[in-house]
């Protein structure tokens, strides 16, 4: 069970009383103007029923948050608050997804990972570090969390933007192949994963950013309104992406076009320039019996020089209309 | 009509009082706590009105679960609901729609089946395991068979992207041909079905969890805000396929081209390394008679060479240029 | 004038009175409980401005029932409507549109056919045989207009289906030829057409069936939602096709560009057979004296048989290569 | 200074009572009951810097009209107005725009036009046609001149529409060539621009046919409401062009790559009609010393039937194959 | 120091009462009626932290202004307002993008500059050269600063229609290549990232042109709504520009297409022309003993004549389907 609690502690004033267990929770939250922080990692159906009871969270969250593949989203249930979060993050230079859900009580906030994710263990260091914020209450650690989600997009969207550079100076660089395409293709895949990550959240921290109830205090607003802010400059990169990914892709489909018309018009160039000479030697091989120049001392050299000379003629003219 | 007549029943604090006939409907709901839960399939004209009667049902929704082949849509007459669901399945891969009519009243569900679509007895069997739940009323039988129909969409959409993933490795496999094509058609077509049956349940779900009347129980607002949000991931799902539909076919049009350029240069290239000895050849099959390299010893040999050596030359160009 | 006047009647109580001239208008208004339901086509000026004084029409109103081609609109004159509607029609398996003008007052409602459309007799028959329905006044005269206008809208619908059925085979059965994109567009352009007549549809019964004021009495409103309904699916009809025709248009691209690309490879590589014995056959049509194979007793059967057998070969190959 | 005033009169109760001089006008303004209408062609600074004077128009709407290149917009200073419309005429077959400012007061209407635009004199002598719709009052002006504005868009799209059809003439009667391709263009550009001219004029009648200021009557609010059935019709018309024109161009893509495949198998079947005779041909015209058939008394005509024997044999093929 | 602080002085009645150091700047706002407008360029943290203790700025938005990086908003903390705004100009053909932020406050005005952008001295200069509108307050200083950023929008737009006018002549004048479509490419993108850095100004701009409180006084909104018409135009340049780039880029396409097609006709027709004399003379190349023609006189010459008339009959037929 060690590896599924990953934390779980008291606070009052902004500071750690007590690193508790799970059973002592209740106790803990019989201690006025104190809140506990609980952190979990994909934890078993019965320690999540048990902090369900401790905080007598809604079944239909704390089932949610048992199947996990949520999308998105934030409820109320009563007075307490329930966030589904996805997270994004490189992997080996993938884009690994997981799943954050956060309960959020009065004198509670819980987290609950799935799937690949860094530990939250940082955040709350930080929270700790600066007891003048998180003196606003759990509120505020759910701020911190968020924007510590929020935050780690950048590195994927930036990652992004580095294949698609690469991207356009393949196409415009000339070494384009067929893996170029599919490349084109897995690029708008996961941008379209990581759309429908991020975009959610725009609406998420806009309701939380106008939250009218206790449980977000006034002064914690100004943050969410923060995070807001950059969850609107990822989505933003995201598009602006995903509309340079599409004209990168016409933008290939055009050179393609164009490198095709290239090759039909030197094929076509070449063609007649070797289509003309041995056309001339086919008439020059007939075997009529009375063909006067087949008896011609310079025959020869003058069919020769006539093919040369017609020959260097097509070069001349092809190369000046830009087919060769 | 034992066929049409799936199942009739009272139920009091939420368990099956007694399984009645539809002539026993009106003696039922003189017994105040009662309600009574029909489930019909296909019912001819004769059943619909008897059953219409009994309940006092509006003539105009009547008439719409007759003639089936409605749109999903939610309509209020007096203090009852009209609730009109697509249902889809997967039958021998391909997808099956059905069409299901909800009639819901303060003290009576009555449930119309079309097409294909599994029974409902299986909700009930569900709902009389949880008495508990059951008991807030109608309204949570209503909640139950929305909440089955939604969640057999899943396998749905689970078929259609594993015939993305299929067509994607079709696609960059080079194994695609002119079926893929017609594939990939049919793939945009089915989801386009889709999404016309399942977007308008977004706007249904929404408006049941807001509804402000009594025969929507304030308590059961949570579950119509779970089968909600299945219903905007389905949706979401089914948008998610669609585009990448059309990402996958653009790819594959793209491949097309390059694949065209290849053939072209190949052609190019493999046409040229042959005309150019056709004509060598061609120039030394003339029959003039003072052509001094035929009567040259090795002059066979020497253009020989010259040939083999040339189209050496052209075979590594070309193949430098990547045209082979 | 007896072709402009289609009919004219004094209905009380859900029943026709009396069949009335024009002129008599005025005389049967003044019955009260009485109303009067007017059907024009194609009227000229000196008869409308007759209705118009009857009824006291409004200027602006008439000028748009002669002038005709107007857009689908709902305008409110004081306690009186104006409606224009666009109606369609297959004629030789081309759609006509007509439009048609319905002014409804407290006690009167005028309808003014333009262009080719179904007469209304039906609709006032269908009317007078429901006395029950139609004692709810010229509302309900108005419902049954717009009815029966937006149900011929779905055998056209039905029509554009089956244009789109036979293009679809044509284009995956590969029957396609020139004639086939021509009839796409024309798809495209008839469904934009009637887009054009049916979308704002969907305000004007939407507007109706909110309508607060007595002109539309509350218990015709669900008639208007059922109309509203029917308009919404028409329109997602038209969607779907559309969304089909323009997938239909790239469907027949893809498969040209791949057709294409076949064709070539046959080219390439019938080409490459070709040109390979040409090849042979040109270097021992050279006249060089010394060529020794020549002078073999059985050269010329190996030459012919070691070009068969290359021949044979690059067949194999091409084949597997499945460019034959 | 006679170029810039177009005309300068004052009005009581419908009637032009007297054309007057710039200098006058604020004489003429002290009779109450009396509006003025100012009519301005390119005016120079100092004259609209008098007009402002005599009328106290505000500073920013004055820098505006003196400018010019404005978009459409409707601002609001004070009590008075400051309308933008721009103008669209055909000049030899080609869009001249232009630009008209309207200054509207409750006792003063001024119309300022730039560059290429019909005079307004014909609105002011109709206006004066009917004193019954001009004692409204200057709003009625306003009215007049919009209505003229709007009603000369229809001659423009009208053009525009006889480009399309002359385009799909072209498209599907074959004789498109590299010019209608830039005519596409150029007719998607001007109906891009004409766009930008009309679509804001919805959002300005719009508001004025809901404006809810004495300086707007309530009874010439039907006036404006007619105007803005007129604008959004022409925004339709456009619409529908845009969409078309996209569409013909497609169709026309699909038809050069319909084309570029018919001439490609043209050029395949002939070209393997001819290759194969010449490869026989050349068979037999190998030197080598033993070929029993070149002895044969009718080794030359067997040869010769048997080629065009195999020519036909191709020719039948591709002819069935639809290749020829 | 000197670098940051481009400027700092303090305001009273529209006019410049001295130019004061940072430090002084507490002193000075201890006058009543009087405001402080600071000018920075790039500050460093401890500048930047020095001004926030001046005026008491809120934390999120100092570190914002630090971190630089933002996009456009507008936000309120308590009675100052913090805005963001992007800069654009150009720089040897490029667009070099930068960013201002200003804080405004009821008594002062504060302009952080980044990266590169012209300097707001103009823009004082200005001000102080009409103190009629300076004595509005800090809000006109802010309106100043705004329209001054818009306004050097416009000759980037210019330069982007150029870029496009170029790319037209190339693409309708037959001189595009390769490098055509990557520029389109290049232009698209540039215009994408400019429509990031403008759109969200329409918000900004709409908003001050309604905010409601003292810190814009009422007078000063037509101003904000004369620089959300210069946005409003801005924006929609672009998005025509937007429009047909991408157009152009399909009708380059179009073209390429139609291009390759001529070529590939005239290929063939060449091909068709030189392959039948080289097929008829293969055929009298042939070695057969008993070829009568190859004894007659005139074979010769009746052979080249005929290859003759071959030839000229079918580059005529070419030429009259337009192949040549």
């Amino acid at each position: 069970m060690h590896d599924m609690v990953v934390n779980c502690a008291a606070y009052a004033d902004g500071c750690r009383v007590s690193t508790i267990a799970v059973e002592d929770i209740s106790e803990a939250l019989k201690v006025p103007e104190q809140f506990v922080w609980v952190g979990l990692h994909e934890p078993d159906e019965a320690l999540l029923r048990k902090i369900q009871q401790e905080f007598g969270l809604h079944d239909l969250a704390v089932e949610d948050a048992l199947r996990a593949h949520q999308r998105p989203k934030l409820e109320e249930y009563g007075d307490s608050l329930f966030v589904v979060l996805r997270t994004a993050q490189m992997q080996d230079s993938r884009i690994a997804l997981g799943e954050t859900h956060i309960f959020l009580g009065p004198r509670y906030v819980v987290s609950v990972r799935h799937g690949s994710s860094l530990s939250y263990t940082e955040v709350r260091t930080r929270c700790e570090a600066t007891p003048r914020l998180l003196r606003k209450g759990p509120a505020f650690a759910l701020y911190a969390l968020i924007d510590f989600i929020v935050d780690h997009f950048f590195p994927v969207t930036s990652a992004l933007e580095e294949r698609l550079d690469g991207l356009e100076e393949e196409i415009f660089g000339g070494e384009a192949n067929r893996t170029t395409i599919e490349r084109i293709y897995r690029l708008k895949r996961d941008l379209l994963i990581l759309k429908r990550a991020v975009s959610p959240l725009i609406d998420i921290c806009n309701r939380l950013m106008r939250f009218d109830r206790p449980i977000i205090p006034e002064d914690t607003r100004p943050y969410f309104r923060d995070v807001y802010d950059h969850v609107i400059r990822i989505n933003e990169t995201i598009d602006t992406l995903r509309e340079l990914v599409t004209s990168a892709l016409e933008a290939k489909l055009s050179l393609v076009s164009v490198g095709q018309n290239d090759v039909m018009k030197k094929l076509a160039g070449w063609a007649a320039i070797l289509a003309v000479p041995t056309m001339i030697a086919g008439i020059y091989g007939m075997n009529f019996e009375f063909m006067p120049e087949l008896r011609w001392r310079h025959g020869y050299g003058v069919v020769m020089g006539g093919m040369a000379a017609l020959c260097g003629f097509l070069y001349w003219r092809f190369k000046r209309a830009g087919w060769l």
